[in-house]
């Protein structure tokens, strides 16, 4: 149960598909040489290996536990979260003026991913920092910044996200949490939110949590939603630590997954009101929150990721450990059963399915890097609205794909599997949350149907195939059936793709039902067919390496079966979703509430 | 959290799909009336919803334990399976002779269903005891008749499979318990046996071990396992119980789901041998194996299809119970979630899929009561070929289906899906075990290209497409879009398997790696064809009621628009999966060991 970072196909991705060298030269990611990325990502792998990965089960076995309003988390997360933050993770991404290390994004996914697949349960804590940092820097005052920043950005702090509520979970329009203005500047919060993740724990001495609530005279719905501050201890204008604000967690829940994470329910102000500051402007909470959510979102696609790695490095340790039965090729004694075509079948589709995730996610993160560094403005903002197109897709296919990564992980294992104390089973049960919070499948499809399809007319989308459409033809410059099986394969996905763009612009107005009930499909079809797009693309750079006679022979050249075996079973379900999307939707709601 | 037995749907399927006025013809099948089936069915349907269905969230939440080789089962469970014996429930296959009621096996079949749906850990010991009696009434020696049958039917006994050990799992070549014979007909038993099911228990006076071991002169590999009787009290001439025999439970397993189904290691003959009695002839214990392993892979299927049923009954009930965000057609307030197209389309993938593998079982349950009962020997020989081409259908496809089921099931529920009081991730971890138990989704689509599809040139196989193409064109005599689509891709669908089945004749000698590579994919497309068919078989008749003006109008068109999201959004997937099996083996076995 130990994990390798992948770190070869990390540095392939980020140097071969993402251009991490062409990111390099944008103003403010000077430092962020190959080298420079290679040595970041080298110590975060032994950090994340060494330290972390090592937590992942016991502290599985051993959950954080609440009592009497204090949370004690799992052994060993204090001294890991310690040592996180003194080595600077926490602030791979976020600037130097407030002690970060100012990376790209596209240094910071990869090691954002190995810490996942460490652990998940360890990573949320540092995932929802993040968000608050995110949310920070854009709507904070100064003096908030200078007030939490830089305790957040050592890790010295944690930030939480305040949204849920027991009757607002995915319709934020139903926060009821309210804040009374005080005269004085700050706010008396009070209301009851769930599922807070990290929302109380012992990891550090502060807990930032950014809550969401309505002023006395805010309009009803998302427009009357406003964001504020309410700190677990309240800070001194010296940046000491004042008294312990009315903001208290009641309980935790009892999970199916990610157990060392507390999940907590937290009462804000039920001993006279809890002191919070505005964030911002009256009314624009949603706004900023969605800064945080749109960060979060990716991050829990590289939650995905990181899971289908890990659950894929167990799986292939057991399939070359395991001995079980005959070589179907006639050798005499029993084999590891990874002789075994169908355990090699799930071992090349939890692999392809990883490596083609990872691929875009890294792809995406090199476009945020250039819509945020890039001197000329129209690059910008179009590589704004691609980046924007992808966050839901990263995050909902990615996530799916754990799931799909994770069941096969426990199926190789057989009988082991469905032990706990084999730890495959944990990859199945943590995956599953990661395609519902953060926005469900359905909400990221929602996103990509509504504001990211709609919204432009296909715009982004189409721009997008062409794009695919560039690969498809440099396939056909290169021999041989693995690269023709591709280029069919991808063909067959462009065509479903686009054909499902012009449904969805052309239907939304007329059926707007009929559109959203293939969202998720549609979601779908856009992962496999970007994801067989960046495989493709890592076939054709293998293979000119290969050509060029430089690097290591055995990696490119599994890099182009597995591409290969992704066209033939992954991308090769794309006309199948665009039937069910195209002419899927009278089944779908045809029987009415009573039929069911 | 409560289960309603589906009765209107089974029924429709056994009177409209599987012909039971036509079983109930069959010499021996005469009591098997419509009405007799119906008023069965609406006994067991209480029983199994009022007694056992209640026990089963409780039961996971405080499993079955372990002290010192005593195995106590979770509240509630001893007096639930007293019941179900006095009830006659455990007999209702099995012979009259017995003491059992001798129905056919497509009035067993909802019965096993519905006792899974209650609660699969609750039902595994009542399945073990069916196998254990299959076995007994086939090559049990009239004593062993006679001092086991009446027991084991009346639910005072239970019987269990002792394969499994540490190094044999799927390969059974690979047992090493031993058997010495002691020269008065007995046998003493030395090994260890683990994943026993039930295999130590408080719910029963005695537990028949049924216990694959050696000879000390018997062959090497599968040909040298014989089967043994293994009680764990002796029985004395009198029927009454003797002496404790050498057969312990030193340890229960800690598992992902079934949690109050205690699965047992077993220790034979640490304390100086257990005693045993052969079953048949030496030698032969494979063969007789498979007999019970047939039985209960058929009843894998079942639990599949009982979680499956089970899980969408309850994101039904949350989806019509939970108000989130405004219905996207434009009410003004927010609306159940069942008023949105992403919930609808999960449930309708819920529900049509565990509908189909439903009417696939229970039409294989028919098949196999013709191939036992028709006075013909031609027919009985054809409908016996034409069952265990279904078998590892059945089992393989319902299963993993399941497990779909069973993650949107959580899905449907967002957040609350992910805490374990609301119940649905119990049969997210539940169904984990169903593709790996009594045979893996691979060794089942093994049984299925091996025995099932080369060993007759594909004939079976063959012989059942074309009575799907009849479906076709049956189909074609109806109007509407809904028959159109049904029709258009069962054509494809059938188009595939057909290619598939000739793919794999064509290919086996040849190229048996690539041919093993697409065998999963093969068992799953045969699963979707096979169970596509059944649902426009049913939308064939429920339209035909509809014309006639008889019947619940209701039910009827909703079978028809389940039968359309079936086609559109489960049959469309056939034809990529053709292309994954018939040119998608290269990618599967193409890396080396040490590339991965």
């Amino acid at each position: 149960m130990s994990y390798q970072a992948p770190l070869k196909d990390m540095l392939f991705v980020m140097n071969e598909l993402a251009g991490l060298a062409d990111i390099h030269t944008l103003p403010g990611c000077e430092d962020a040489t190959p080298d420079t990325a290679e040595a970041v990502l080298e110590e975060n792998a032994k950090f994340c290996g060494g330290v972390v990965a090592p937590l992942n089960w016991p502290s599985d076995k051993e959950p954080s536990f609440w009592h009497d309003g204090q949370v004690t988390t799992s052994k060993g997360f204090k001294e890991a979260f310690k040592a996180y933050g003194e080595a600077g993770w926490q602030g791979v991404q976020h600037p130097t003026e407030f002690g970060g290390q100012g990376l790209p994004k596209l240094l910071a996914t990869p090691c954002i991913e190995m810490l996942n697949a460490a652990s998940i349960s360890f990573a949320l804590v540092a995932l929802l920092s993040d968000g608050a940092i995110e949310a920070l820097l854009t709507a904070g005052s100064d003096e908030q910044k200078a007030t939490y920043l830089e305790k957040l950005v050592s890790g010295k702090w944690t930030g939480t996200m305040n949204l849920t509520e027991p009757q607002a979970g995915s319709d934020l329009a139903a926060v009821r949490t309210r804040a009374e203005p005080q005269g004085d500047g700050t706010y008396k919060v009070f209301g009851t939110k769930i599922f807070i993740t990290y929302g109380e724990h012992d990891l550090a001495e502060n807990i930032v949590h950014l809550v969401l609530a309505r002023t006395p005279d805010a309009p009803a719905g998302v427009k009357g939603i406003s964001l504020f501050i309410v700190p677990k201890f309240l800070v001194n204008a010296d940046g000491s630590l004042g008294e312990r604000n009315d903001a208290h967690c009641v309980s935790i829940e009892h999970k199916l997954g990610i157990k060392a994470s507390p999940t907590a329910v937290l009462q804000f102000g039920d001993h006279g009101g809890a002191i919070g500051t505005l964030v911002g402007e009256e009314n624009r909470g949603l706004e900023y929150m969605f800064i945080m959510m749109n960060a979060a979102r990716f991050g829990v696609g590289l939650q995905g990721i990181g899971l289908a790695e890990r659950a894929y490095q167990q799986a292939v340790a057991f399939a070359k450990e395991r001995v079980q039965s005959r070589d179907l090729a006639g050798s005499a004694g029993p084999v590891s059963i990874i002789h075994h075509p169908d355990v090699r079948r799930m071992l090349m589709s939890m692999r392809s399915q990883t490596e083609a995730a990872r691929a875009l996610a890294y792809v995406g993160a090199a476009i945020s890097d250039v819509a945020h560094h890039h001197p000329d403005a129209q690059v910008r903002a179009e590589s704004l609205a691609t980046y924007e197109y992808l966050v839901p897709i990263i995050k909902g296919w990615a996530t799916e794909m754990s799931q799909d990564v994770a069941r096969d992980g426990v199926q190789v294992h057989g009988g082991m599997g469905f032990i706990e104390e084999t730890g495959a089973a944990q990859h199945y049960r943590d995956a599953k949350i990661l395609t519902i919070y953060e926005g469900t499948t359905a909400i990221q499809a929602n996103d990509l149907v509504g504001r990211k399809t709609v919204r432009d007319g296909g715009a982004v989308a189409k721009a997008i195939i062409a794009q695919v459409r560039a690969t498809e033809a440099q396939l056909g410059e290169f021999t041989g059936a693995d690269f023709q099986a591709m280029q069919r394969h991808l063909a067959e996905g462009s065509a479903a793709l686009e054909a499902v763009v012009e449904y969805v612009v052309a239907n939304i107005k007329t059926d707007i039902k009929a559109v959203f009930a293939g969202s998720v499909p549609y979601l779908k079809l856009a992962g496999i067919v970007l994801g067989g797009w960046q495989m493709a693309r890592a076939a054709v750079a293998a293979q000119q390496r290969l050509g060029e006679g430089s690097g290591d022979a055995a990696f490119y050249k599994a890099k182009i079966s597995t591409a290969r075996f992704f066209a033939d079973h992954v991308l090769s379900q794309a006309p199948g979703l665009r039937a069910a999307i195209v002419d899927g939707s009278a089944g779908v709601m045809a029987l009415s509430e009573e039929q069911f």
